[in-house]
């Protein structure tokens, strides 16, 4: 039956069960941005005990889940997806009132967070990626004789998930980095992101529902509440915790790094964010396609008010007679966009003091049309405690999206100008020579994405201007736009620092599961104690690489 | 024509030359550590500005390295061995004086080592390993159409490689690190090890010289020398390095891993750290086999005088009626091992100092023979400066061999014991009930290996103390040692912290190559621009992932 808004309990999830909050812990609420209010119920914060309990029973959940056959695994994502499908309408209410995302975003969200469960559930019941490899015992080999070797991924241990404020469903409690840790055979414990609460009480009791139903340890999943920073620090900090998924800011992201990487024994962070995306377009595609490109451009840049961490933030335009028309028609395309409330107001007005600053940056022009509403400025917005958060437009970018123009010298020698911008803003920086496009180039420093408009001819004569943004970035997109992710085996969302702390890894796409496993070889182990997925007769038909070699065949005894 | 040792020049190798020292700068001698003398030439520190010029040449070799054919690295790492080889006698001369290990086991290394580069230089030809996947476009899907989505694996940016004292030539300039991170087409700064110069240098102008000869840049390799810990450290915080591999001790590969983490672009750090290789010795194979056991775990406790990283420094031994006698048969094996001189006076000084302070420990008994010169206090080994040094045993285990023996309770309150000793030390700790031996079981942290010695019977009947054991290790053996690390595509050389700083990674066998990649994906790229292993025509013949599923096929455009 589903669980809806009324019956929200605003406890923490710990080991199986709502916690009773203890008396004195720190209490917040939603905020619906739209409207700058605070919505019903209470979350209370966890305290340090019950964090702890959540940790120490994720640490007694391993080994249960460690051995755990890909079906159950399989059948725990698939409960998941179903569960969140079937808590209907009251999940995107909910969703919709706490991040003022629109209905139809969500749905599509939710369509995005049910299929990379069911992609996590298809891959461990396919069972390759387990990366089983098989070297036989060489018994009489000379000087010492070979031992029988057998290498596979096994689950890392209790992995740290935190909710995005950006992705209330895909990149959240049930999102891509549960669905991969749970599928790997890792407990989770989810730090709920304070924007959106009440979607992540609805969507914890899904999974919690469905660890139970299945008859899995309670300590496989926890979900715990905590308005600031302190919670998510302490669960970094817990020795049961082997790694962390972290999705947001380059400040939060690097926090939780550092805080990993002083502890006594170091743990992976796979924090994603964020990214200029710088766009490079050469002039025959803005000859041949100009209009299309500013158009498309437009249309990424503002998608979901601009917050997406693939968002065009800059864009590069050598020297073409149609330049600055472009760019002006790029910059209307931009600025007539009509923006929704952001998803919090203190990202609305970090977006109106990032932009205000970039305004009054020397070399820097501003493009595009006059705000609606120029008599209001950034500094109205305050925080949702100022006063003025319950005028209607509290997190709305009141400025609009915004469009600015620059050359490189200027982009090059201002960080701020460089630096991710989360919101509707995008950056025109006009290059004069072929110089100065490898320059820019070289320069744009670790992104999640590149994008490069050119006509055929153009982009194989830029062949160093590709394999130089290669080498800054995980995805490089030609002719398209950075905003869509494909969730998919080829995907990759990462990419150099401070694109991400573990540019070896993705956070999106089937190999995201390699992030919460590592090896293990068995030497000379007998065939019945060896994990199913090394033995001789290869019941579950994977691909392995035995003696070097890809095949799925038996192995001969 | 080999370099022999009358020709070392005491350089570092700056982008393909020898460096000439700028005045003022450190000048150190290998030494012998069988006689505790300096051995000629001098060797010069890398200055700040040769170091800064090393890691900008990398930098700039990148991009030619990156985009170099798999034959060509394939050329270049059988060169590099075929180079080794014929620098013959000279290098295994040099290489024996400067650690004084034997002739035989040198020439073992050394085919090690040449096993090493060409097991790369047959995976990089063969190609699989760069994990290609390719997502076909889906131009009629609604809502959306989905773009065409190619990925593959690159290499990551310049690498630190740091030698090891212990292996000469297999983890050192031209080992393990060096062939994996060449063979994924990264430059690399080695930073020599300071108690093998000579050899570094006859090993670093073999690799010199094959760059040259295949009209590499010069900055594809570069080794640098350095007496004491500053040189490596300024070499890991230069912006330029990407990813750093180290084989030693867990407070320099802490150290390092530090200096990598506080970064203002933080970098990972591939450091194996050694391990102190729990064994388990079930009572039925104590029973049926219990002399062969022993025989074989003092031949590995003091194989290479216990200089290995996979040494078993603790044996936990249930009870059992035989166990008194099976210990003591141990312990007289283990401490009947002749010694040979250690790889540095200082390694022996810190061997005897925590074997005395173990000896001195309460609760710890020492087994075996009494040591043959117990007139002389480990204090006299000193370090070569210290006057002592020129003794021909400046660097021997005065006291030999150790074993001692100690409970449970003592083994897991006194962190001493549970920490390696580097060198021939192995501690018996008895075991009472069967929670004794999952408790022992649950508490030995991360290790590169554990091992256990059972029947069959016994096996199955402990299948949780392996499953609680593989929670831990890298590597699991069963009914045999540590020591023997195969080079083949199913080892695991890693393992939890403290084992090692990156437990998703290993450092021996063909998957050490992932250490030094990253994974780019190229979104509707054209095919004559791709990485020809993303072609639709798949020109190589790898096995690749097409829409999730493996095939060697070619892809329908």
């Amino acid at each position: 039956m589903p669980h809806n808004t009324q019956q929200l309990h605003g406890c923490s999830l710990v080991a199986g069960a709502p916690a009773t909050p203890e008396g004195g812990v720190n209490e917040f609420a939603a905020i619906d941005p739209a409207r700058g209010e605070p919505l019903p119920p209470s979350f209370f914060e966890v305290s340090e005990s019950l964090l702890e309990q959540a940790a120490t029973a994720a640490n007694e959940a391993q080994l249960v889940l460690s051995e755990t056959k890909p079906e159950t695994r399989a059948a725990l994502l698939r409960q998941i997806a179903e569960g969140l499908e079937q808590l209907g309408d009251a999940l995107i209410e909910r969703c919709g009132a706490e991040t003022a995302l629109p209905a139809a975003r969500l749905e599509n969200e939710r369509g995005r967070t049910v299929k990379q469960l069911r992609m996590f559930a298809d891959l461990v019941e396919e069972g390759s990626w387990v990366d089983a490899r098989i070297d036989r015992a060489l018994p009489d080999r000379t000087p010492a004789p070979k031992p029988d070797l057998r290498r596979v991924l096994v689950p890392i241990g209790p992995v740290a998930v935190f909710g995005a404020s950006n992705f209330p469903l895909a990149f959240s409690v049930a999102g891509g980095d549960t669905a991969a840790a749970l599928a790997a055979g890792n407990p989770v414990v989810v730090k709920a992101h304070p924007s959106h609460p009440g979607t992540s009480e609805l969507v914890g009791e899904v999974i919690r529902a469905a660890v139970a139903r299945l008859g899995l340890p309670g300590g496989a999943f926890s979900m715990l509440h905590g308005a600031g920073t302190q919670v998510g620090a302490a669960l970094v900090g817990r020795p049961e915790i082997q790694a962390v998924a972290f999705t947001g800011s380059l400040s939060g992201g690097r926090a939780l790094f550092d805080i990993a990487a002083a502890r006594p024994q170091p743990i992976p962070v796979f924090a994603e964010m964020g990214s200029t995306n710088p766009v490079f377009v050469l002039p025959g595609a803005l000859r041949a396609r100009g209009s299309e490109i500013a158009h498309g451009l437009a249309a990424s840049a503002t998608l979901g008010t601009g917050q997406f961490c693939t968002q065009p933030g800059v864009v590069f335009v050598p020297q073409a007679p149609e330049r600055d028309d472009w760019i002006e028609e790029c910059a209307r395309a931009i600025t007539a966009q009509s923006c929704s409330a952001m998803l919090t107001p203190q990202i609305a007005a970090a977006f109106e003091d990032a932009a205000a600053r970039i305004e009054a940056s020397p070399g820097v022009t501003r493009l595009g049309i006059t705000p609606a509403t120029p008599e209001t400025t950034p500094n109205n917005l305050g925080s949702p405690q100022s006063g003025s958060g319950s005028v209607p437009t509290g997190a709305m970018p009141l400025g609009g999206a915004r469009a600015f123009r620059t050359d490189l010298e200027t982009y090059l020698s201002t960080p701020l100008l460089r630096s991710e911008v989360f919101g509707p803003c995008t950056i025109f920086v006009t290059l004069e020579t072929d110089a100065e496009l490898l320059k820019a180039a070289a320069a744009i420093g670790g992104q999640l994405t590149a994008t490069v408009h050119g006509d055929p001819a153009e982009l194989t004569q830029h062949r160093e201007l590709n394999a130089i943004l290669a080498g800054s970035v995980g995805r490089l997109i030609f002719n398209g736009v950075p905003t869509g992710v494909e969730v998919c085996s080829a995907m990759q969302h990462g990419g150099p620092y401070p694109a991400t702390t573990a540019p070896q890894f993705t956070s999106v796409g089937t190999a995201a599961i390699e992030r919460f496993v590592r090896p293990v070889c068995y030497q000379d182990m007998p065939q019945e104690l060896l994990p199913v997925e090394l033995r001789d007769d290869n019941p579950r038909g994977i691909l392995r690489q035995v003696d070097g070699v890809y095949t799925r065949a038996a192995v001969e005894p």
